[in-house]
């Protein structure tokens, strides 16, 4: 009998108890940030020779040079056409409908103009490449590589290199017939801290990247947030969360199953439950306990349930507001009467999957927002994975000579106060005389 | 008699020389990470006890309490009126300038309905409370001030928290004039990496926000990166630099001025000039010497020029688009001809200044775009800080019945191909069997 976490909103101690649930130390132990840091020091240095090597030793491969680790994108064709129809169709349609909701995301350049001539304005450009990483084994999902590749291309970088991992030399077809959807530009057979330091530093053979996205173990977060600065991240995800609120008029079997589908993730993945209908809640601990039975998933679900499982019991649907803006979730599912009322009340979460039609699943796939979403309470300051990630903007400023010298004379009048004599001179030097 | 280094673009280790120059290691050295690490978990452990006794010690104060450490807004009202009158008109000139371009900037929900009734978008939201850090001391730039907190307003964050450390019990009455200016919700006198903390993680008086920014020495910026996650951070700033494009035909005692307004900033600053002409090359070298003397800054211009300066002569204007892009550098003026046919063709800047009446200077205070840019090529893939800096986006899905059905059957094959059954039955529940 699987025994999940049970608070009420109205106990005195709720929110330090919410609060111990929702702790998580996204901390790497010195172990591992040490072996990250030699190995990005190694491959900045040595570049291919390293990278092989690495790749020999943490993949069990036996490859001469760097040349036989790239995977030829003639080799994603063949992987497109070898999957099997329903598959390819599914992630085509997945991958238009990404794509059509990318669009609505692209920024685009704008300026206006003074009434003295003065321009000023906002200048938007895609980045010029960029790395995807895509994890191998068990973690290997197509999913990502449509999430993240589609919205790169949608922004108009004009070239994307995947690094993908093929322990014991296993290429995973779905990722390769993703990738050949997306419209990837170059891939190489390699993973771990390696691969992103190849692509943050470049290497003879791997090009140099301006930012690299994707999710990745622990060691690959660790060296994405080492080498920061150097190039521009995605962000350092913590494990999945889902924080459904419900009326209690859903049928709890599907209720379950979402908190499930959360949980099959990992270990650490976290489900939350917040209704204000005790007996609905017992329904679904009922339907959790019947269901179990039949995930293969089951001791990953139950380990995730019974270590970081939440059910909140809440006095009415605006307290429940209040619970789901303090844990900022990644997954906010509505299954309540009117969604849209509700979510409008919403001041933080990655994605908010309205009605009780809108499983949390069809957002992961297919809908067509991002599944790149903040964790860990970052939505307070962050936002999904999108277009925007992959353009930047640069301020335009033209002044004509009549607003030089009108804000010339402002600027004097700062730069003096701040003591910065050269600002002042700079700025006088346009001044026109009267 | 200066020296300054000279490139030519033409030269075979060119590409190689110019790396060299423009290298920057921003890495905290272990000192310091220990040193700020301690001051975390102190301040995280013991809250106000902590940050008053750093405090006193660091910057030389004897306050028995947090609560002595709280400037009352009456007070920056009191600066404000206390000020200069062409001071105080300056500073809010230039923070209704400010303000006029962030309203540019400012991100609208969206969303759309499809033909089955599915609704996709996203939604906007401004951060909650936002902590903004101002250095003390001779680095206390009022316009800092202004260029940080005015677009947090325009966003719309409700609660703007600013610490600024008082030395020796020393205020800025310019820094607190400018935070009244710009609408400032609470002033604590604190600095350094015991005010990140206790903004990142709050103390018994000071509230916890949901990001920090603005500018800040090592220690500051350490802490910076330590919090983020727990919070978020705007940048981690390296020093300031400016590449001058110029044809040849601008005055070159404006040239000159213009790179002794970055190289008056700190002796790391970095100031390029980038021309075709070897002779305007020249003439700027001897406008350097000659204006340097005039200086109350020579010292720290000079070692800037000297360590960090580089004059490159390039064989024509296309030659200087390439480095410029190549250099990606924070402000960019364009003193030529047509430089608007030129800015089209930058991809990677933060700042573009256009012609030659433009002045960087102007953009530091009063122009409207801000001046918290992206430094040491970070430009590649980063922009200004802008109101986008504190909204954030939530994906929007609300799913028809008919949608979640035609959906479903989609997320249902990607599911199983992943071998995620729970989010499989997930889905598959929505569907209408037909």
């Amino acid at each position: 009998m699987l025994t999940i976490k049970q608070l009420n909103a109205g106990d005195a101690n709720f929110w330090q108890d919410l609060d111990a649930m929702l702790a998580w130390d996204s901390v790497s132990d010195d172990a591992v940030f040490n072996t990250v840091n030699g190995i990005l020091k190694d491959v900045r240095k040595r570049g291919d020779d390293a990278v092989v090597e690495y790749t020999n030793r943490f993949d069990r491969m036996s490859v001469a040079g760097m040349a036989e680790l790239e995977i030829p994108l003639a080799r994603l064709q063949t992987a497109l056409t070898a999957i099997p129809a329903a598959q390819r169709a599914a992630l085509e349609e997945a991958a238009q409908r990404i794509r059509a909701y990318a669009e609505h995301q692209k920024m685009d350049s704008w300026s206006y103009t003074e009434a003295d001539g003065t321009l000023l304005g906002q200048q938007v450009t895609a980045l010029d490449r960029v790395g995807l990483y895509v994890p191998g084994g068990k973690a290997a999902y197509p999913s990502s590589v449509l999430m993240n590749a589609v919205p790169a291309k949608v922004a108009g970088v004009p070239e994307l290199i995947m690094v993908v991992p093929t322990p014991d030399g296993e290429v995973n077809e779905l990722v390769l017939a993703a990738a050949a959807i997306a419209g990837v530009d170059r891939v190489f057979a390699i993973g771990g801290a390696q691969a992103v330091a190849a692509l943050a530093y470049g290497t003879q053979t791997v090009p140099q990247v301006d930012k690299v996205v994707g999710p990745g173990n622990i060691y690959v977060a660790t060296a994405k947030r080492m080498v920061y600065g150097t190039v521009g991240i995605d962000m350092i995800a913590g494990p999945s969360e889902i924080l459904v609120v419900c009326d209690g008029k859903t049928n709890p079997d599907w209720i379950a199953m979402d908190l499930f589908s959360q949980a099959e993730h990992d270990e650490d993945a976290q489900s939350i439950l917040v209704c204000p209908d005790a007996d609905f809640i017992e329904q679904v601990k009922a339907s959790i306990t019947r269901l179990l039975e039949e995930m293969p998933r089951k001791t990953i679900i139950s380990k995730s349930l019974e270590g970081r499982g939440v059910l909140i019991q809440v006095q009415d649907m605006d307290e429940a507001v209040k619970v789901a803006n303090y844990i900022a979730p990644e997954h906010l599912e509505l299954s309540v009467e009117n969604p849209r009322e509700m979510a409008a009340q919403i001041r933080h979460a990655g994605a908010i999957f309205m009605g009780r039609y809108t499983a949390e699943a069809v957002g992961d796939y297919c809908a067509g927002p991002n599944h790149v979403l903040p964790t860990s309470r970052t939505a307070r300051f962050s936002s999904p994975l999108g277009v925007y990630d992959f353009q930047k903007r640069s301020s335009l400023i033209d002044c004509s000579a009549q607003g030089a010298s009108a804000l010339g004379k402002i600027a004097s009048v700062l730069a003096h106060g701040e003591g910065l004599t050269a600002h002042g001179r700079s700025a006088e030097y346009r001044i026109i005389e009267s």
